[in-house]
């Protein structure tokens, strides 16, 4: 029911129903296997089994009769059982139940996905490894609250994102060692008929699925699911700041970014529509809700839970999915964004000086004082707001002012690019620890 | 990503992008007619651009040219027109926005899924008539935490989940004329290029499509559809709180309550799994989050928002296809639902008389005071705790009690079909109101 | 733990746990009172328990009592019973449980509130009609995705929000009708231990306390109370919305309004910062989640839920707190906000005529055929921004616009107030709906 | 506006508004000396100010002028510095900005937090180490779906518990290192003013509140914030599964787990309402909407939002005081629960062995076949339902059974002790992780 303009075609077709379905073939065969490879099942049904998942099955069919049946699972079964010859058909799905099977193929769906969006991660902090060093000294206002505030640069603004999107890719990186595990407990978690052998089965099953193995099985504890989801979940929060960001420096009044293939129309040529970020910004104000769907469902009853457990199956795709169309949007945003310094600059002008009235003061006062210099400049600032003119010109005619400063430092003050405080060091740590990034999980 | 298991294929369809897509033809085709209606446009040209959207578009296309656009109404604008003549293209999509189209559409996606719902949810009301009436004395113990504590009757349970429905069933059939209103106000809302026909036009729009005339556009006033949304809403509320029951007195230990065409299991005949409550609870369970997004969506930017919009995009399909979902697993349910009143009376029996030591306090307070006969009745109750006896046989045998009360005034207090309080009355109270919606709106 | 920035006083009281309590002593007074009066308890007892009532009781000793109680109802009653005489302590809180004396008092605190509110939402409504009828031919650019689109004026965009007042103030107008309702039902709903006289005092007691009559207890149905917070809800989504128009329109390279008493910066004395709308803003971004936990704690297990109805008693004051904070905000905000119509007019101009390229397009059509027209201006406005000159000079030095337009034609195609469509008729709907609500509900 | 009964007292002062007041002194204090440590302003005015920072100001003056002022940074800083002799006046709150000390005043509330819960968490896990030892093998029903499914133990119930509550703690322990960073930037996050010394300044500063140095300052990079209050809600989210749990075998017809003090009621003396349970479960009930709120305010716009910021004041607190409050509860909960292994196996009676249906069809499957089996024992069970009767004396009666199946055999597939699987196992593994836990982090 999700619109395709959100997703990525190959994300969604991993967190399709049929996705799911696909996935939960891939453990039958890796069971069997894991079972035959331990002795508990006859080798040749093993095999049996892999050659009929691999053939796949009427899935449509398996997702129609979910319906009546109150999951996928017992037709899954039931339709690739009847593929099976009748000395390999007990063995399949042997001391498994419908969670297992499920819950492993939501797994791999997490593990496939990630997988498929590692690439435009890299992407996208290598592009904005490059919009901040191409902007480490482009001069902007930093705003607050929607006013200009102080001057930063573009470059500085980009560190923050890029900083954030490490840590999101850091929590994506180590989630599969800290949240993937494989389920496989049998109808109550007790793994019973598989005596001895089950802790050997659990490992290589676990091994053939890529997933790691839980102390216990997980049905009751769905902490790591929604532990993995909220990872995806900051991604998009980060992803959908960045959006916010653009989208704001793209306003017709502001100027001051653009995405190089906007959204035009015929009509108005002059739009240029932030079709790429409203992507992560859709995707930001659907997260949180699908995410309360997931902390909500984790108290599950007992041994399987009356309804929790199935509204994870709506939210998890719908978030995992958002994540990448997200993603792929920004990095292409990223790569491709024109920043217009000029822009930057006359916006930072437009106050007429007032953003440097805190620098005049602060050069005034060893002179005057600090709150005479303060009061002295407040003065200064209300005159150039009822005069309309510059506050620069009006200090460089005040008596007071030109007594007490120099030119150079009455130019120094009203210079923006003498006002960055510590932003290019902020800027080469956090290029240095996306280099360490880079080099260390290459 | 939705499966299909929590959905009705009938509101699947009409929520689906293509169902959007559709109506949104319905919109082009209706505006255009309209707008020759009033004069504006040519009647030919009106005909060319209905029997075009009648013919249909090559949907996938458009879905998939939405992305790169930012909404299928632009794409959908150019596959129509190219199937027009060149006469008749000019007149497409008229005076229209990206906004016109795509809300109205969504109007009419709420509209056609009222319709369809509506005899699901008469369905559903009209089992829940037949279980008060079956049940209107059949004695269960009333529940509070998750404890007994009172008699009450399955009809007086059933009367308030059937009370609820018909408020449900009123939020939703006030629905169209209070929520439901057609969009159109070109570029920025204002109708620009109309006049004098404006209001015309619009009226004949409404008209077409069966929605109603607003004031002004609604492009960045999005409560009348966050308020639609509500009543999907608490419907889903509803049909969770009702499927907890019976999914809580389906419990193997307590078996009050039974699907008749319960999820079975071969391997363990005993399970009556609750099936169809599951998809009332896992709805219940996602409704929440889905609300949360369109709450948080209706702060949309001046004349039409930076994500805010397209996040209704894919909450308010989920919300509404899961209305439908669980409204017609509850009415199956509903109708099919086997209660078994000697479960409940076995229960209700449970506690060896214990639920009947405030009637039992009561009938002593005349003679003893109602704190002496309090008291009294407390320490025969601890008496049948700690001696695993029946509080009844223990009173009958008290020598205090003996004196007090004759035989049938023991008996009545232990009774509790004596002890159900107004429940009958209320119950036909609601039993009325049933049949006046019934009645009024059939 | 809310933050007292975000309330009114004197909401937050009545919504205060301490505010609870007050009102849980009223309803213990006319509960007292109605069941006198219907003859099933004496009178000196209720006149006791009235009194002892509205004497108060140590608030803060029975909310501490409470967490081991599992809810205030308990201490309540006994702390109340302990200042009664012993002939009129067994009449005290006398067939009825925790929930109805809590439900209850949650039902006056929700009118309370909406009392407390009322005179704020018509100041709101009365600031918004002041604002449309001064600026109804006030022209701005309509802006939608953040990018300058085509002209409106401030009084059409401020119809649009005092409509959606509109519609939140009729909401909340019903709400006491259509959702407050007493809750009276004793143990499990039944209303055991008080026939024949159950209906005469549940009549009277809704009577006494203003609220209506439920056909059945409520303790499982909570759809009426979600009902009721989704009204405050909408209010707060639509002063979100109002709130954001204003803080964009604050933005410092905008400047189009500002909050007369903005938020000021003595060291950055340019900054205007939108104080008030940042209190509409936050509530806009929390309200979403609490109404999430409303909804999601609907599925009430049986006659009294488990932690769902506990869960609120912490979401329904926090929103309905948050509302009248974000109310009173914006009634201040609407009533002092300058608008700034040169700056509008400034900022539409920035695009140097490009605003008015459809305009001219439209124009040039009856000559040139609409596609031709089109193709023409369109390399006009290419013109016009790679040579940053404006367009309206460039059409007037173009031969073929010189040949085909009259000059009064071009002025007109350039002029913004000549392209407002039906505006006017629109603010004047609205403007009358906004009478007819004064008049009727004054 | 929070019930006092879900919260810890300690936490609810921590978090309340003047506990936040109470940190941000310290965070201003701390500053100061800093900057007098690294020689950027005199030592006598950090005295002066630590000094006045110690004995603190008028909080409710403070908290009040927040709402006039946008935030409660500007009158603090005003009433502290109203406190300084004029020479230290200036160097109060040097270089810093409202969301400096406001944000590193919030990670100090969750520093502070985790401390007072920590007690808890371990008084916790070492309760539910002893009911997982001392119930490591007493049998009890795993139910699926509300249906006895198989036998499970209630150590491996508790067991998984156990494992999830460690998870917690480890994410909890992980918390400060990974996400409470000091923040500290200025204006708009350059640090400027203070070069050369600004990052020996943080340094100084950071160690001096026990917080973390980021690369750059978090003020429009909220992920780390929400980061930490995932790993509350995730907390919230397993107590609320085991309260679920709890309060499920609560039930009056299970009654396999009793709270020992639990909620009473005089006129109900059979009731044992779950009383501390309820916090959990309300808490597992908010904490989404929470949550979704935190997600949702993540896109702030720029270097400080409008309203995402306000709103994580009114959800975050609230988020982490329910976590206590919940925490705190289910530890005395779980120290104190009684479980009784007598209606656990009453209860696996209850279906008359059909729960070791699965196992006698295993038992008969070498002789019989496996469908063979399987289709003999279906037959067998479905006349022991229809005519209440005992598996286990069917099978006993059956002549194909007794022919293939030894008396031991019999007895053994009915034995649930014997079909635990791999539990003794799980359940060792998840006590040395606590007992490593323990060792480790003691």
């Amino acid at each position: 029911m999700l619109d395709p303009q959100f997703l990525v075609p190959a994300t969604a077709a991993i967190l399709s129903p049929a996705g799911r379905v696909a996935r939960m073939l891939r453990f039958e065969a890796a069971l069997a296997e894991a079972q035959a490879e331990t002795g508990l099942i006859p080798e040749r049904a093993a095999r049996a089994i892999a050659a009929a998942a691999a053939e796949g099955i009427d899935t449509a069919a398996v997702l129609e009769a979910a319906g009546a049946a109150g999951n996928p699972a017992i037709p899954l079964v039931k339709a690739l059982g009847a593929k099976l010859p009748p000395e390999a058909a007990p063995f399949l799905h042997y001391a498994a139940t419908s969670q297992d099977v499920i819950d492993s193929a939501v797994m791999l769906q997490l593990a496939d996905c990630w997988a498929a969006m590692r690439i435009d991660l890299d992407a996208l902090a290598a592009a904005l490894v490059d919009l901040v060093q191409g902007h480490r000294r482009t001069v902007m206002a930093g705003r607050t609250l929607g006013q200009q505030a102080m001057p930063i640069t573009f470059g500085h603004k980009a560190a923050m994102w890029l900083d954030a999107v490490l840590r999101a890719r850091t929590r994506l990186r180590t989630m599969p060692a800290e949240c993937l595990m494989v389920q496989y407990g049998g109808a109550v978690g007790t793994q019973a008929g598989l005596d001895p052998r089950a802790e050997a089965i659990v490992a290589a099953l676990a091994r053939r699925l890529g997933l790691g193995v839980p102390s216990v099985p997980w049905h009751g504890a769905r902490d790591r699911l929604v532990d993995a989801a909220s990872r995806f979940a900051l991604l998009i929060g980060t992803l959908g700041k960045i959006a916010a960001d653009i989208a704001l420096l793209m306003q017709t009044e502001i100027g001051e970014a653009q995405e190089a293939e906007a959204g035009g129309s015929s009509a108005m040529p002059h739009k240029r529509n932030p079709v790429r970020p409203l992507i992560a910004l859709a995707a930001s104000k659907a997260a949180p809700g699908l995410m309360a769907t997931l902390y909500g469902a984790m108290a599950q009853e007992h041994e399987r839970g009356l309804g929790g457990w199935h509204a994870e199956w709506t939210a998890l795709p719908a978030l995992v999915g958002m994540a990448h169309g997200a993603l792929a949007g920004m990095a292409k945003t990223a790569r491709s964004l024109r920043v217009d310094p000029d822009a930057m600059a006359r916006n930072l002008a437009a106050t007429r000086g007032l953003l440097s009235a805190e620098a005049l003061a602060q050069a005034l006062a060893p002179a005057l004082g600090k709150l005479a210099a303060h009061a002295h400049v407040e003065a200064l600032c209300r005159r150039a707001v009822t005069e309309s003119r510059d506050l620069k010109s009006l200090a460089a005619a005040d008596p007071l002012a030109a007594k007490h400063l120099a030119p150079a430092a009455l130019e120094a003050a009203f210079d923006p690019a003498q006002r960055l405080g510590r932003s290019e060091a902020m800027i080469d740590r956090v290029l240095a620890e996306a280099k360490r990034t880079r080099d260390h999980d290459g």
